[in-house]
């Protein structure tokens, strides 16, 4: 029996092991995991992983979900446009549910207006992106807030998946 | 405080999730771990993660650790006609050491004559050749037995390691 069900939301050029790492490790968890991005089929990865998708960001319902996992790469800048993208990170953040961004993912809580007055961390890249949206940035291999998880980068992963892992088995 | 060192065997052209995985995975377990290889410096996955060696075959000392990770690739093809790595698979057989194979690694478990009579799964496009070594084949995403894990490719990832743990943790 599955512990719940948890969405990735991501896209073509996600950085391939902050979406493959996490997915399977939910799954050696013993949790559901269902890859959501813009339209059925396979994305590509940076590193030219396919990666299947199992459902379409329109037909998302948060509800179903207990957790969130944001990869990074050149994902979130191609997705914090579309408006259902945003409305499924807000679900998940009136819920309190847990939520884990790493790298470039943060920039999906930027765009759903989270990060103000929160402890943050992100790729260096977008570190003063996070704060001129009022994150409290913090040079860590995890940052947990709340029910926010954030990590840098790849190195980070072993981090971000315990600290993810330990917030999910408290929900 | 590390709970003790794992050794991963692997060169270029290894399948860099059958690496990473199990690299992350062990460290988020606080397992050290090592990537040994043919020389210093950086090797590259066939979707090139540029992956840092700690250690060369030659400097490997298989009494230090208590585990040996074999990722697929061509990697294992490459390596198993180096006499060193040989050695260091043979050695951890002699000791009962966990070992765990995934995909073409099971290559390096035929070369060091390991497969005869054991229960083995491999990658579908080297199971004729577990056969003819004298395995007994399994087509399951994880065989284990005695101190030999085996599985098949990258979407058995979380079972693999689950096994895998599960054994260190008894050694």
């Amino acid at each position: 029996m599955a512990k719940g069900k948890i969405l990735i939301i991501t896209y073509n050029d996600v950085e391939d092991i902050e979406l493959l790492y996490p997915y399977y490790r939910l799954i050696e968890e013993g949790y559901e995991v269902h890859v959501a991005s813009k339209s059925k089929g396979f994305i590509k990865g940076k590193h030219e992983y396919e990666i299947k998708v199992d459902i379409t960001f329109d037909e998302v319902n948060p509800e179903e979900y207990i957790g969130l996992v944001i990869p990074g790469g050149r994902a979130p800048e191609k997705i914090r446009i579309i408006p259902k993208v945003i409305e499924i990170v807000k679900s998940f953040l009136r819920k309190n549910k847990p939520i884990a961004a790493i790298c470039h993912g943060p920039q999906l809580l930027i765009s759903a207006n989270a990060v103000k007055g929160r402890r943050i961390t992100s790729y260096i890249g977008i570190r003063d992106d996070v704060i001129a949206a009022g994150g409290i940035y913090e040079d860590k291999e995890v940052v947990v807030d709340g029910n926010l998880v954030t990590s840098r980068h790849p190195p980070d992963l072993p981090a971000f998946m315990r600290e993810f892992l330990k917030l999910l088995s408290k929900y």
